[in-house]
């Protein structure tokens, strides 16, 4: 019977793997396969493959008969190619096992090198290198390993420390040094005696002196320590299968600590901060790899190296050239010089920040390296955001969080930097940005009504709310910087101030927030714009004096040659729509009317027509209301132009409306001339317990009709005011929270009949639509019925998620990190649509809504249109586009090409004209 | 060709058509036909069928072609059949034109009476009678019929009088006289000529002399009365469909006002309020049919025609017998007796109170009438509800109302009379019953820390809220009467009292509340619990001695023959249980254990685990909590012996045990020995948006895993120490509001730990269940999941339907009443499961769940569980269980067995033991 393979060798130019085999032989081992087949110097080993791992775990961890016998047998091909014998006497070959898993998991798991030394090879190692030191370094490295990781002599707990370094620091106490490399070959001897005499009286058990028993427990360790505490953890929260397992890889040793010419270093082919296109890496000489990495020297420039060894340097500079030509992509790699010769131990697709990602992703392209569609897949959507949110100075923010003054961390959910004094209410946020100063605007939480103190303010930071609250969204939709759910601030309206972590912060106070990372900052930090706004929004640039903004422009340029996904914005003002445009919106698809309503005068007609005792005192109110709503209208339709734009009409719970303070409240009174008492009853009257799920949505248009008409008047006078300007408007009216289809019947009623008689008044008529969010569970399952008039769906995701897992936005902080934590959600249900949840609706609502309606145009204008997995999600289900707010454009739209790429899809409607394609 | 058949004759003892053809000839028409096959005197006549009428409708409003000549046709048969020719000079045929559709629409639509009159035949009926007075006034009948309903000569505007009615005003003025009667024949005469006048000159057309112009005239006017507003808005209201059409029903006068040895009478074949087995009904003496209804003289009971006309009374019991024979129900018969001899004019099924439906329905079984199965399906589950209720005497009702004592109406939330001294907090409700009064606890809305208080009060009155709100949901579940939603009650807590129609009720005023109608009446109105609840639950009367009882227990012993759905009951106590046992519970279907929580020192336990500041607070005390909690479990086991108890686990946010006042803030921070101002932080960080989608259900166990530990070790020792007992106690243990299968998981994993910690503690064992509530959309579309480890589902079909249409029962009022109004809800979605949308994923629900667990137990405990309509989905849907409150288990029973029956199953699971029954 022939046996399984569960051994793939490598070394000599030849390799029995290569770089498509990581699920068998892990990243590390296929990419070691695949550096020896073209010709890289890479010492020669062998991979044990995954297969094994599995077979380990499944056989109450023994290994697969025939295992030991392979390993043997491949054992001796790598003497024969290195010319060493394992456990010789006078030429032994010392080796490395680590593993090397599927997914890179970095530092999760074990590694043990100069495997084979023991009490005699130590001997003919010295013997054979005439470096004593180096040699009893070695054995001492792995014995403390081996007892380590193999062995088990570990702290006994958390506070204690490791048995092992005690023994180096009474050493060095007795010797009178201060650092490891002070010692010399005798001390480490001694060292190496000391570790064996601990592990025997502690263990009951002694240090392996069999290389080759010291090789299986190795093997065994590293199997083993796939289902550490560490590993498992790390694989939950990145969704790390664990039946994958990890495959071992043993390696023969080389040295870069064996003195002259000898050296070791880690490299990026590429500058992985910038994407500059740049040998950018480190080296330590008469070093090993871990040294590096300890900090214990500085390493150098690896450019240096062209000075020093400048022959190594050139072979390196071939390296870097061979591997991104290979691989074609930036390659993160590790090297060793021994002895003046290179050795490659490693070589992995390099991290990257976004600018990098970006840049290289582009520049690739120029060099023909990939393609624009492999460039496309290249760049995480996400990455987007550091091109477009204001920036700090790193430097700067550094020494801040070390001089203490982080004062704490909340929800990254409006990406930039911010600085300024802080305000805690928005009308003083207006005030001071009025007489000239930035402000950081703190609330508890923000409420509509906050609207114009958000737009003053520099950034946002609450104490309450998630990722998906009202401040943030707003704040996304603003492009403006937010930290958001910041639970550690206690804000004290009436005081003025809020304390955190011993502080004081008192109203005027400069603090800095960071966006991206939820850090709040005591103080002021520098910021500015980032290049691609500076050009695309303000103008500032020459665009083609940068070249991030150039890079920018490509990567959306072939963004919307591969997606079939329209993108469209949330917008509500004509100068966020001018901001959607500029990021590539071909419409809006979520303007909401009562962001309108906080203006000026308008919050007092708005609040008088609330509180009016009958129909024709709302009917006075809405007279009032009526030219500056159409106005709004009018700005947004001539910065649209022919391009759809989505109206939503009135959707929140009156009571959003109306004033808080007695002060407030005693104004509105006079104002409208009524008492106070009569106010505070009406107020009362209109208190929810659970506003969500209120009087609001078109339950406010089916209760009072006359809102509905005077939104649909404004909307239809002003379209009928562009068009006589020669504007191609389309408006499409959109009706909240529908559940019944019979809801969407009266509201539709409502505004074709109010349509028809604007357009006979101005002699003009004005295509439109006439359609329904879908938000609402009920909306889902009965899409079928709705259809049959709605003419276009556009999912409310924000709400149907809330009301499908019954679970509302604002008050899941007080279990959503668990939630998170115990991986009940997989992830946050508010960022990315819960497919199998909220998702299951949504196929239904497609599903049945195209059953009765083939041509029904489907959008989506919740928070998750300008998510990666959710856009991902939207293009699967044939919905026709995902809208978003502004500065999320760019990611939506990439994410829409990525998900057109990946489903293969051909670019089917780009090739029509702009024209036609706004039209859809 | 042959013409389609769009007239029925009957007349002679035969007819075309009969009782089960409604659809075609109307319920009218049909009873018409079958009384004259069955030998009854009913004049001739034909009916033209409703199929005519859906042709007017689809034809702009013509007849069929050839119906004009078969209506000649069969009226010559008609005039063969009396002897009388229609138009004759000599004998003239007079006629009455009558509507009848399927459904009967009393009122809706039009009739005329006495068509042939014209000028000439009048006197024909003068010489034929010998009485002018009765020709005139039949003359005039028909000029003011015709030219009203067929002719539109009618008020102006809704504040007009009738013009014919201002005329025969003017007349009695000018004659001096006060009634009708008094007027003489040439009055009448005169009458007629004033009545022509006025159409002429009003509508300038002329009042038809042609008899053939009359009756085609009038023939199209009762197809157009099923057009008319009226009938339009009686449809909506009672889901009538347009298309049904009505029939006419063309039937030769016969006259109860030619006076000596005339009369008219209507009757029911038993008495429709009490269902006695009497023959009960009025008649008068030289009077048409209009004159019994009209109230002018005052009709005699129809047993005194015995002495009068013993014949005719023979005659009449004799038709009565028959009748019921025939229809095998009990009938509504209308009659006429012309000079001696009795016609029948009607019969129908009779509308009875559901004291009567019970009865009949009981008592024709007896009579070997119908069968039990028919017997079933006789009465609407609701009316059960009259045999549970406490009851008002209607006489002094109705005069406290005619003595303005009426304050108010709100919703009929809690069936039932209660009357009592007003009480503004349920405090106040405890500490007077204690004394000894009995209260009516009146609240702006109740909520759960009000239950003692509801407990302690006669019954509840609420300003707000549904008939799904709190207060509703539990008085139905305690069996309280209950008014909800009184919106017009101002009430002052302050001052302890409330405003009402300029009345001021004061703490201590008496009021009486109807629960079945809504009222709320002034002062005390005399009470009784019924005679079914005194037998079964107070154990008061012989059973044997009570005719209702007896009638009641037949029925439900019938119901369980037929039923296959089980009943189960929502019970939180002992004495719940023993109610719900008594009412026929097999188990209980949920045991709210947050309801235990509020009784005595527990809420301060509550109050201080919730406040707690870590861990170890919490856990001090729930140990407080835990022996009162077993001790609530323990009862309820001993209650309920073998069948199976579900109980819930918390579910409610904690912040609704949290105090109110500051007083009680205070109080509570002195005992838990905290600062205020610690207590009310805690509160404000526990303060939600939106309770309903917040921190509550599974999720609480979730955070605070501890209560649910505490909640199990209370099931589990409870059910150890009943066991030890020697009951078969059989818990099930039921996690709310899951959304995700591993909210579920975590949950299911600390109630399963616990119990073997509790078994191995107690050296026994129990069986129990896990399950959960499905009562979130997303539960529902991920119930296969969750049904790998949940051992059985209940629908919680509030919170189901709540986000399903994201509409909360508590805030809906501000737009409920427009939503039914409107037709947007076909019913109350809190009253009747929303087959749509909630049905739909109820649906899917138990299809994904059986799909993964065959023999998944499923039931439903929401509110719903006790809804006839609610029930027979359930049934449809093949739910094991349904549960509600133990008053209306005889409901739920009833309304099982008619889906059963309705579905034609047969009673599969009932011929096993009862034992094994409870167990499922």
């Amino acid at each position: 019977m022939k046996q399984h393979k569960y051994i793939y060798s490598f070394g000599g130019k030849k390799a029995e793997g290569k770089a498509d085999m990581k699920a068998l032989l892990g990243g590390k081992g296929a990419n070691l396969a695949e550096m020896t087949n073209i010709g890289l110097p890479v010492p020669a080993g062998f991979t044990i493959s995954t297969e094994a791992c599995t077979y380990y775990y499944s056989h109450a961890r023994r290994f697969p008969a025939g295992l030991n016998g392979a390993i043997r047998t491949s054992l001796g091909t790598v003497e024969s190619r290195v010319g060493k014998t394992f456990g010789d006497l006078e030429n032994p070959l010392l080796l490395s096992v680590r593993s090397g898993a599927r997914a890179s998991m970095p530092g999760m798991m074990d590694t043990i090198l100069n495997l084979g030394l023991n009490d005699e090879t130590v001997k003919a190692l010295i013997r054979k290198t005439g470096n004593a030191r180096f040699a009893y370094d070695s054995y001492r490295r792995l014995v403390q390993m081996y007892g380590d990781v193999v062995m088990g002599l570990k702290p006994e707990s958390e506070n204690e420390r490791d048995p092992f370094e005690l023994i180096i620091e009474e050493k060095k106490r007795q010797r009178g040094v201060e650092h490891d490399t002070d010692l010399t070959a005798e001390d480490l001897a001694d060292l190496v005696k000391l570790f064996q005499h601990a592990i025997a009286t502690k263990l009951g058990k002694k240090f392996p002196q069999d290389p080759w028993e010291q090789l299986f427990g190795a093997i065994g360790a590293v199997f083993s320590s796939w289902m550490n505490d560490r590993a498992i953890a790390y694989r939950r929260l990145n969704h790390i299968p664990a039946e994958w397992g990890t495959a071992v890889n043993v390696q023969a040793m080389v040295f870069g600590n064996m003195g002259e010419n000898c050296g070791t270093g880690v490299a990026f082919t590429r500058n992985p901060s910038t994407g500059e296109n740049e040998f950018y890496g480190e080296y330590l000489l008469d070093a090993q790899g871990e040294d590096v990495v300890a900090g214990v020297r500085t390493p150098l420039p690896v450019a240096l190296l062209a000075d020093r060894y400048p022959k190594i340097h050139t072979q390196l500079l071939k390296v870097r050239r061979t591997l991104e030509r290979h691989f074609r992509d930036m390659q993160d790699i590790e090297f060793t010089i021994e002895k003046g010769t290179l050795y490659m131990l490693q070589t992995r697709t390099g991290k990257r920040t976004g600018f990098a990602a970006i840049r290289i992703a582009v520049d690739m392209v120029k060099e023909r390296l990939i393609t624009p569609k492999e460039a496309l897949m290249r760049v995480e959507p996400e990455q987007l955001n550091q091109l477009l949110r204001p920036v700090f100075d790193l430097d700067q923010k550094r020494q801040a969080v070390e001089n203490g003054r982080l004062l704490a961390k909340g929800l990254n959910a409006g990406p930039g930097a911010a600085t300024g004094k802080v305000v805690f209410t928005a009308a003083d946020a207006e005030e001071w940005k009025e007489r000239g100063e930035r402000v950081i605007l703190v609330r508890i939480e923000t409420s509509p009504e906050d609207i114009k103190g958000m737009d003053a303010a520099e950034g946002i930071l609450t104490a309450r709310g998630g990722m998906t609250s009202h401040a943030a969204l707003v704040a996304r939709q603003m492009g403006k910087v937010c930290v958001a759910g910041c639970g550690s601030l206690e804000i004290d309206y009436a005081m003025r101030r809020m304390m955190v972590k011993n502080n004081i912060i008192r109203q005027g106070d400069a603090i800095s927030i960071d966006g991206t990372t939820g850090e709040v900052i005591l103080g002021e930090l520098m910021t500015r714009p980032s290049d691609v706004v500076r050009v695309l929004i303000q103008k500032e640039l020459d665009p083609g004096a940068s070249e991030v903004y150039e890079t920018f422009r490509k990567l959306m340029l072939w963004s919307d040659q591969f997606r079939s996904l329209r993108v469209r914005a949330n917008a509500d003002q004509p100068d966020q729509s001018l901001v959607a445009i500029a990021f590539g919106a071909e419409g809006i698809g979520l303007c909401r009317t009562e962001h309108m309503f906080f203006g000026g005068d308008r919050i007092d007609a708005v609040r008088e027509m609330i509180l009016a005792a009958d129909e024709s005192g709302r009917r006075r109110a809405l007279a009032k209301l009526l030219p500056m709503q159409r106005q709004d209208f009018v700005e947004i339709f001539r910065v649209m132009k022919d391009r759809p734009v989505t109206i939503r009409t009135l959707d929140p719970p009156l009571h959003e409306f109306l004033p808080h303070t007695e002060r407030e409240i005693d104004l509105l009174a006079s104002k409208i001339g009524v008492s106070r008492e009569q106010v505070n009853m009406r107020m009362a009257q209109m208190k929810e317990f659970n506003p969500m799920l209120g009087n609001r949505g078109c339950r406010l248009g089916i209760v009072f009709p006359e809102i509905t008409e005077m939104q649909s008047r404004a909307i239809f006078e002003a379209a009928c005011q562009v068009k006589k300007e020669g504007i191609d408007v389309h408006p499409e009216v959109m009706i909240p929270l529908v559940g019944f289809v019979n809801e969407f019947k009266e509201e539709e009623q409502i505004v074709r009949r109010v349509a028809a008689e604007v357009f006979q008044a101005n002699q003009i008529k004005v295509k439109y639509l006439v359609g329904t969010m879908i938000e609402l569970p009920r909306a889902a399952v009965t899409a079928d019925e709705i259809a049959t008039i709605a003419e276009f769906f556009s999912f409310g995701t924000n709400d149907l998620t809330q009301t499908t897992l019954g679970l509302s936005r604002d008050d899941s902080a007080t279990f959503l990190p668990q939630y998170l934590d115990h991986g009940i959600f997989e992830q946050d249900p508010f960022q990315t649509i819960d497919r199998k949840g909220v998702g299951v609706l949504m196929e239904i609502a497609v599903q049945k809504g195209r059953s009765v309606r083939k041509t029904l145009k489907i959008g989506i204008c919740g928070e998750h249109g300008g998510e990666p997995k959710s856009v991902a999600f939207c293009s699967e289900l044939g919905v026709d586009y995902v809208s978003c707010s502004p500065y999320r454009l760019p990611i939506a739209r990439l994410a829409a090409a990525q998900a057109a790429i990946t489903a293969g899809t051909r670019p089917a409607v780009k090739n029509s004209s702009n024209a036609k394609r706004r039209k859809r």
